[in-house]
């Protein structure tokens, strides 16, 4: 569907906007609390209809009822695999190899492990890790995990951006990874192109995919990626916490070694035998026995993810996300939001990101007016647009209720100005 | 409570002592199917009633209803650390530190990791992990993993027992790495002998209590143990798969570090700062987010293990355990049945094999007959007892269906030979 974004200036526009909209009864497929603008998809999805008896079905019935031989008779073992094709078919991966296992964080252990191991056999004066300085901090802090306890002289190099990615890349470098889609300003990197680059460069890259899958169209074997990790319980809707999924690029499958090297990564895990010999598939990049109560309610939000054409969802998310760009400068222009998130569709994944000085106040405020976005450091007010259940009319409402907020000063209530943990 | 299991001759017999047990009562917090005698717990424990509402209430009301905000309100951040709390009173613990987080293979390779690199700071020259042949094999196939990502000369050496241990100890050896109870044999360490063994010689110890946590009374404060990892969905019910813990002792908690430094080990995870700096306490053996549903639900198992005196189950356990043997003795005497379970009663965990040679299909003839054990290569029927469910009248009727099977000679039909995927 074409829109107009311009002219979307009063609710009643947009609320005709949605009723042309071809993706708005997807929305009847997810739980949204009464009273509630969801705008934080990207940090928790929400709950599909269908999880709870999903949910329901694995522990009464295979966990309480079939025990032990649900491991077979409802292919616990091979929901990893299973869950882990249906995600290569969604990111354009299906020339590769993927499981849905463990965290992001873990995941990302073995990937840079078994793009570190493919650089000391190829390249072993290789050993930059290249990464962004906004990255999100866990896949920083696990490199330095790995360095340190690799302890042979390997450095974590930051850069700023795609020019300085680009003079950074040189034959020092082992492996880039970076984030598709940057959790706080929302910046999308072009894979395309910056796999080449690396590539062009000697290097092997990883890419983060927790903040685009789902949201932005992937297309991991065209753009040549060796890697890739993601979690599913942002724009997947798969659960809190959910398990995340790691991506191998088929012509690394057969050579790559992870370090994680458990029993479900053994070719034959029952043969309980002495010596590890990896399997040949994407079983390889498995570990330990998963947590299948999350698993098998997680695959509800993928299988919802795959009935969706990608492309309509990310017209839909560009419309949303540019609405409420536009709406924000039009009707709230006199107030100290600076947007941080790229005009450019191209830049741009599926949040937006505005800083405040008083941004935290600002987001309590916003929260307690039911327009559900978050916080994050420093001074930012994110908010995220899941195209599967949000519409036009949504977005104006959760810019009249920030302009309330800002106009009324309701942001300076002494509640919204004390510091808890945030998420 | 006294039983003597030498008058234990009857079905008769066993109903009193059932009806004299003062645990019998604990079997109805579970679910048992009808016609089930479940000796497989040491694999997968069974549902406790209570799960699936607190299944239902995390996913409806927390994911569903609350959403972000649970991550704060309904404490889903602190589930690790607050589940991990009662597992280290449960094992002895409470003067150390633990998290309920990630499987064991990962917890195993983070604590491998803490005990070599401290060993490399104390004693560089020390490269040899000890561990056992016959220990289970993603304990082996983790340490392999490790050694050959660490490519540093590090040595797997194997022992077969006790002698075979205490005369590996010498000073190249770094950590030794043991499984309490074997998954096989049920064979059981003396945890605080062998930890003074390997303290003696210089070398740390990493105790893998799955197959003991639950139903084995272990202390490992008392015992000076360093690490410790286990898993929570055999005799502790967690659910299939559910998250597993790591332990450290107190004296090594400052200076521990793991290789696997995610944002949930970080010691303000929310400034999102660039650059690694751990959580002083437990949580810096966390890595990723974890799967809360399952998370959550396993809690449960946790609670009704707690509620429960050890010292009075671990009797219990001993009994069943020498019941199931003695019956086998006296009332299945013309079959090849090989006791490999020790009969001492400090040398047993709370599982009983027997080999056979057919035991495959012995035991697949067995289920069908309602009685669910586990075959484990080479040729074990394994028969899990997990004496908060399991009764002396359930030890009689599983014996006498085993009888059954082999007097009948049920095994011989053609659908018990089919090798299929075992668990």
């Amino acid at each position: 569907m074409t829109v107009d974004i311009t002219t979307l200036t009063s609710r009643q526009a947009c609320v005709e906007a949605d009723n042309a909209d071809e993706l708005a009864h997807l929305k009847t497929r997810f739980v949204i609390p009464d009273g509630t603008i969801y705008l934080d998809g990207n940090s928790l999805g929400v709950m599909p209809v269908s999880a709870p008896e999903r949910a329901r079905e694995v522990i009464e019935q295979e966990w309480g009822r079939d025990l032990i031989a649900s491991w077979n008779t409802h292919h616990w073992f091979d929901l990893p695999v299973r869950i882990g094709e249906k995600i290569a078919n969604l990111v354009g991966g299906s020339r590769g190899a993927c499981v849905a296992t463990d965290t992001t964080s873990v995941n990302l252990f073995k990937a840079l492990g078994a793009a570190i191991d493919i650089q000391r056999q190829d390249s072993p004066e290789r050993r930059v890790i290249i990464s962004e300085r906004e990255n999100f901090p866990t896949d920083l802090y696990m490199v330095e995990g790995l360095i340190e306890f690799l302890d042979r002289g390997y450095e974590l190099r930051l850069v700023d951006d795609r020019a300085g990615l680009e003079s950074a890349l040189d034959d020092e470098v082992a492996v880039v990874l970076l984030t598709e889609v940057n959790y706080r300003t929302g910046r999308l990197w072009n894979m395309a192109e910056v796999t080449q680059a690396a590539h062009g460069a000697g290097a092997l890259i990883i890419w983060d995919l927790c903040h685009s899958v789902g949201a932005v169209p992937i297309r991991l074997d065209d753009a040549g990626a060796d890697f890739a990790v993601g979690c599913t319980y942002k724009y997947l809707n798969g659960g809190p916490g959910a398990p995340a999924f790691l991506w191998v690029a088929e012509r690394h499958l057969a050579r790559a070694r992870q370090p994680l090297s458990g029993w479900w990564s053994h070719s034959k895990p029952f043969d309980m035998a002495v010596g590890f010999d990896p399997a040949g598939d994407a079983r390889k990049f498995l570990t330990g026995t998963q947590p299948i109560i999350s698993l098998a309610t997680m695959e509800v939000g993928v299988d919802l993810a795959l009935s969706v054409d990608q492309e309509a969802l990310r017209n839909k998310s560009l419309n949303l996300t540019s609405l409420l760009i536009q709406l924000v400068a039009d009707r709230i222009p006199h107030h100290p939001l600076t947007l941080v998130t790229p005009r450019e569709h191209s830049e741009r994944g599926s949040h937006v990101s505005f800083s405040h000085p008083d941004g935290y106040a600002v987001t309590q405020a916003l929260i307690a007016q039911g327009v559900i976005g978050d916080y994050r450091e420093p001074g930012l007010i994110r908010l995220g647009v899941t195209p599967m259940y949000l519409g036009y009319a949504d977005i104006w409402d959760a810019v009249e209720k920030l302009r309330l907020v800002l106009d009324e000063e309701l942001w300076r209530a002494p509640e919204f100005q004390v510091r808890g943990a945030v998420t």
